[in-house]
């Protein structure tokens, strides 16, 4: 056991270095597979949207000049020449005085530019509609390319593919996209007191609790989560166990290691690999700190903490954001699309300066009244408060904490 | 073409219709596979954790006697009899003015309440090591069972499995729980001018984009998407589709039908199933007022508004909290998993009293200020609000709308 200084870098230093690495390759997938994933190409509509004039209401298409001034006590009159079928492409132009019976989604004529609904006409029989509201140019109508012009820019490149995109881009009738594929994040558990989940309890022993919550966290994130198993701690089955997952994968998590010992380990057998360098030693944050950055060509390896609790920060905190940006994804470091929650701070909270902390924290809801805040507090070698939490609370390094009645954000977990 | 009134009910009246519904039924999974599924049964600790005192840190396991008072200028001197491998049993007490060297994680032997961190410690070699900081009795120790004691209700039925719940299931040897299966919804999109996506632009044809939004939706819920493609204006057809998507599904959605026309043949198709009946024939919500709910036998099946941006709406405000009401989530509907944002309301905005609506809101972020909301106005069968959007302001039917600079919510999407 030997007593090692190491250097410690800040999160937003520890950040750069992760965003030095560029994201995976692309693929082409059908827009059925590309729902969470990051566009590879910008996307230009290819036509109009919609390709003409339609109705957006069942009603009539109507002339606006012809339902001018129409009211309840003094409806216009208009002759239904056409019952337009939906799917029509009608091919005729509509007369003054003439109107067409047509449905949500229909394409309007020639010389039809408003729609009144059906609610505000009355069939009086023989091909007569009373018209009792009038229809400014454009009402109920959804013009050609009104949605999408063509050669308009629809999604950049970098762009995270949402439900809505994926209709944006089926209307488009654009099937195939060039999207980042799935990174594949290699798992290895060290440690030699480290047990499958399946083995009696036994003093000595810690069941692999890392594997799995990173493998839910991996996939979480978008990535395919590859687990190596346990490695015992001998630096040769971990030098060859690591080499397999660098060949494998486009990035490796190890973890465990937090012990001075396991961390020489560690940095022992990323160095031993070919093209090699250790990037970080530790970030300041809390918990955490001990997450060694490496890499093996062009490949990032990540040792985390083998603390249960700390890797699930550094998780979120770090490697969540680092996954997103190896799919491709712009700004993946910007925490907008954490889930912040304000709420009150039920009782002063206190940091080291110079490290930033991530206090697990536990909502109260009030009605009526900002939820209440409360840090959980325990040992990060305990499951318990990661269990107890709801939420995140992020205390600066540059902040000595926060005060009961303070309104804080509280990034839900 | 008819003209015809149908009775709407509250949002509030809907969800209670809704969740009259029962979950569907549980099964056996490795918790590998049971990241954001439901748990279908309480989970009891069937074992302390820590099975017995376990070391936080690297350093030496004392009597915190022997340490007492213990500084840099004032050290104690204790003799290291041991050193411990972190998987191991010890089978021995230590004696008094005696300490044994502990990785983190290690077990402590008899007779030792505390460790000393490696950093307040220096070996002075032949086995003396001297100890320059007091450890209180439990300090840098988990006690045996403190993070759940053996017996200890660990999470409810009804409760969804998140990442750090899989940590803990592993941590006590939990390999398999009893979980809701993932509910199949089945997807059925009615109208005749509707033609597949790679079909080419017609005048007339609009390209299915319902299946696809309501794919991405339906997965994101944490359910399975079972595609039934596209249904003609034919009732015969329809039922028979409807029918087989019954027979294999949990939950039917028929989207299409917002037409009057198109309404009649969806209620008529799910009049015409076996032990079926219309429950509500629309919902005061805008956009999203003209949703059917029915059911045939104990399947509940909806009938969503065709219009493309309505149905997206339907979907996130009611259905996918029905989905995982289904997959058992207690409180499905009480929107606290709901991404809320404050901001500043960037003009007024209004709402026609007796409908909840949803309104599409774009976010501008600002420096050091709360965000800036604006509305996304245009018809709900444009899809470009949705892909504009950022969020949805939700003014309830009861307030006709809320003030530029009005701190409001916007629930992110």
């Amino acid at each position: 056991m030997t007593h090692e200084f190491f250097k410690i870098i800040s999160r937003v230093e520890f950040e750069a270095l992760l965003n030095s690495f560029p994201a995976v390759g692309t693929e082409t997938v059908s827009i059925s597979d590309a729902f969470g994933l990051v566009l590879g190409e910008e996307i230009i509509s290819p036509e109009d949207l919609p390709p003409a004039n339609r109705s957006c209401m069942d009603g009539y298409a109507v002339n606006a000049r012809d339902a001018f001034g129409a009211t309840e006590g003094n409806p216009a009159y208009l002759e239904c020449t056409a019952t337009l079928r939906v799917d029509e492409n009608p091919g005729f132009e509509l007369q003054p005085g003439e109107c067409a019976a047509i449905a949500t989604g229909g394409t309007l004529p020639g010389g039809a530019d408003g729609v009144v609904m059906v609610e505000h006409t009355h069939d009086l029989g023989s091909g007569t509609i009373e018209i009792r509201k009038s229809a400014a140019p454009g009402e109920n109508i959804m013009l050609k390319g009104e949605d999408v012009a063509k050669g308009t820019p629809v999604f950049q490149s970098g762009h995270k593919v949402r439900f809505q995109d994926v209709g944006l881009l089926a209307a488009l009738g654009i099937k195939e996209i060039v999207i980042h594929r799935k990174p594949r994040v290699g798992i290895i558990s060290t440690g030699d007191e480290l047990v499958e989940i399946d083995a009696p309890q036994k003093v000595g022993t810690i069941r692999d609790v890392n594997s799995h919550t990173l493998r839910c966290l991996v996939n979480e994130a978008g990535a395919e989560a590859v687990n190596y198993g346990i490695v015992r701690d001998e630096l040769n089955k971990l030098e060859s166990t690591l080499e397999k997952a660098i060949a494998e994968n486009d990035l490796v998590l190890l973890s465990g290691g937090s012990s001075v010992g396991m961390r020489d380990l560690t940095v022992q057998a990323i160095e031993s690999m070919q093209d090699s360098e250790i990037l970080a030693h530790g970030v300041a944050i809390s918990p955490g700190k001990p997450t060694i950055l490496g890499h093996a060509g062009n490949k990032p390896i990540l040792g985390l903490p083998g603390q249960v609790t700390s890797v699930q920060v550094v998780m979120l905190a770090l490697v969540v954001p680092f996954i997103r940006q190896l799919m491709g994804q712009k700004d993946a470091f910007s925490g907008t699309d954490r889930f912040l929650v304000q709420a009150e701070l039920g009782r002063n909270t206190v940091s080291k300066p110079g490290r930033e902390d991530y206090v697990r924290m536990k909502l109260t809801h009030r009605e009526g009244m900002l939820p209440l805040a409360e840090p959980v507090y325990g040992k990060s070698g305990l499951l318990k408060t990661m269990i107890q939490a709801d939420g995140l609370m992020i205390i600066p390094a540059d902040t000595e904490g926060f005060y009961a009645g303070n309104t804080v954000s509280i990034w839900k977990i």
